[in-house]
């Protein structure tokens, strides 16, 4: 029976493990925590699925958390401008955000149910000549920094040196849903951006607050300021962002409730964009393949890694299923297959962290005149390479506003 | 409304135009001869397309040669080793030859009738910018010697010097049917093969014997014996050759019937493989995309020269469809989405048309046990980049073949 061993138990190395054990392969994950570990300890991110993804867990047997009930349908954008421009976007079949901390644990379980070997161990770059030859194929979805140097960054493709933003997101009661129930998405010019997300915690349906600091901005300092130091002055620093910068979801903040959902439900960082080679042949001839984090690494603020990682994983999966013979060959088709999809997502996350040029303002203005050209922005967060078909140049802005402008002539 | 060029009325430039003009779009294609003057011209090749070509046309609305009445259903294969070897590979659906002297003046007229728009004149290079200028894109599917120094070998890939077999295809009164109906593939050890194809032409339903002659061998003279000089001596030779090295197809000549169906019936030459890359910016830093001929020219020893053309037509035709921006984002999508298919398509041709080594023969030994592998390895005609996957290196072939003991035992 082919045998695969797969490092890393977040959504890319899940989601490539419970296919494979659908189709009947031995499938080993090492993860570097138990499943009570990730579901009792501190929260890593704030990750909303998109459509596609969903129907991806609904093919894995893991849609354990209907859309009906968890799920939202729209991004309700704000730009504070002098004269403030508002719209809202709407999906054609609803996303959904879980805590990691509930999702992973519960798909650890599910694989392991399904016959799966979950081996709780560190692994380092020195451990991967050694497990490549117990498998038939090695695939390493971990986010630890020897990955870096193990795939390498890709040298064809122009990367940001470091961090495009500062962050902070946590979870928070006291915020009043919006309407309609959706993703707010707050730009406050030269500050940053707010994502005001519905999310499913420990705590029942609550809000996550992820800010998007522009390095040297007024809000930076949301990025390093310490919660456990002084609960109270962080409760007021983030009360003072939202009044100052982003209205829309303050208005919708309840005085009395709002509060943090716990001291763990915070995270505060930045992330330093990567897109990694998408293998390595090791010195004993054998190959791994990279998915999720160690082959692409992004700042949330479109809220695409899972997203990507996950379709990323289906494509490493089928190709495996579809030709199990784990040389160069297969190497060169999980590259080409996912090229396009991934560096897209790459991209259009670069130019939503970056200072905005003229044509992604220009879509802005016509998308607020535009509620077709708008949902198409709004339902391409489930497609990244048609978001990029859009934006990946002005002349590619011009022409879609053209189109869109044609379509609605015609109507 | 998008206008598109089209250099050259061959499968890969007929099939996107049709495909285009079926979009709704203003399609012109620049043939260098009437329909008229193919239809009455000299023979050029002996094309067989297999099912999925077949779909494409019904796709296209140009399936008028029923399988039913112009199909074949299998490949026989003889080896004259001093026990020779044969056996009989299905395909699950049917292929079919119709002489393109018939095929393309009919797909010329489908095209004019459903308005496009057909113009008969000589392209150079020179011709590339204006034309570049007078349409949203242009699309080069001719096989005139001007196109390789447009586009070039693609160098990250090794190609063959020059050709690798010396070839004479004609067409043939008075060979019966093989028993079942279909294409005799044999091979003669160190002077050739012979591929027997079943075809329609304006004689009716007759013979083509594509002689694939190695450089060297023993048949090589069949390449250049000039039949009108001595019509009767041509003859001879041919029947020679096919009593001496290829006797399945000998044992069904009529000797009273057996004659070329005519003087035009009948190429003698040979062909330089070349993969070229996918597109190039002209100096108005217009993009030209390379199709059919222009972009892979192969040996017609697996027949896959316009199969090939006429799925890369597709690749091509679809992503116009989907993202009609002419830049280099699209070429990119082009160039990725068809490389696998059409490198399979070449390295496939190469090796078959090369030395066999080692592997090809385990594969050969292999089929003659095994009817799964041998209907795999027939209907994979129809997927040269599936036929890659069994055949790019020995380690594939041995898995290939272990595969399918694995699953006859299972059975």
């Amino acid at each position: 029976m082919t045998s695969i061993g797969i490092i890393g138990a977040g959504t890319g190395g899940l989601h490539l493990a419970l296919q494979l054990v659908q189709a009947g392969m031995d499938v080993t994950v090492y993860a570097s925590r138990t499943a009570e570990q990730v579901a009792s300890g501190r929260m890593t991110n704030s990750v909303a699925h998109h459509a596609v993804t969903i129907d991806r867990e609904a093919r894995l047997g893991v849609d354990h958390w209907p859309v009906a009930e968890f799920g939202y349908d729209a991004h309700l954008h704000y730009f504070g401008l002098p004269e403030p421009i508002e719209f809202i976007g709407r999906f054609q079949r609803p996303s959904r955000a879980v805590d990691y901390r509930i999702y992973l644990p519960r798909l650890m379980a599910d694989f392991e149910d399904r016959g799966g070997r979950l081996v709780v161990r560190e692994v380092d770059a020195s451990d991967l000549e050694p497990l490549s030859e117990a498998h038939d194929l090695l695939a390493v979805g971990s986010k630890q920094p020897w990955v870096g140097e193990v795939f390498g960054r890709r040298a064809d493709k122009p990367q940001p040196d470091g961090p495009l933003r500062r962050l902070q997101v946590g979870l928070w009661h006291g915020i009043a849903r919006s309407e309609p129930h959706g993703v707010s998405i707050a730009a406050s010019p030269g500050s940053g951006d707010l994502l005001e997300i519905p999310i499913y915690s420990a705590a029942g349906h609550v809000t996550a607050l992820l800010f998007e600091n522009v390095p040297g901005g007024a809000l930076e300092h949301l990025a390093s300021i310490r919660h456990d130091d002084d609960p109270a002055a962080f409760r007021r620093a983030v009360l003072d962002a939202l009044r100052q910068h982003y209205p829309r979801t303050f208005e919708r903040v309840d005085d009395a409730e709002f509060a943090l959902t716990g001291p763990d439900d915070l995270v505060q960082g930045a992330v330093t964009p990567a897109l990694r080679n998408d293998y390595r042949q090791l010195d004993n001839g054998r190959f791994v393949v990279a998915v999720g984090d160690s082959h692409a690494t992004v700042d949330p603020i479109v809220g695409q890694g899972a997203n990507s990682a996950s379709a990323s994983a289906q494509v490493v999966g089928d190709a495996i299923l579809e030709d199990p013979n784990f040389d160069l060959r297969l190497m060169r088709k999980i590259a080409e297959r996912r090229r396009d999809r991934v560096e897209a997502t790459f991209d259009w996350t670069a130019l939503m962290a970056g200072p905005p040029p003229a044509h992604l303002l220009q879509l802005v203005g016509a998308m607020s005149q535009d509620q077709a050209l708008l949902d198409e922005f709004t339902w391409n967060f489930n497609f990244p390479d048609r978001q990029w078909d859009i934006l990946a140049t002005p002349e590619r802005v011009a022409s879609a506003v053209a189109r869109s402008a044609a379509r609605k002539a015609v109507v």
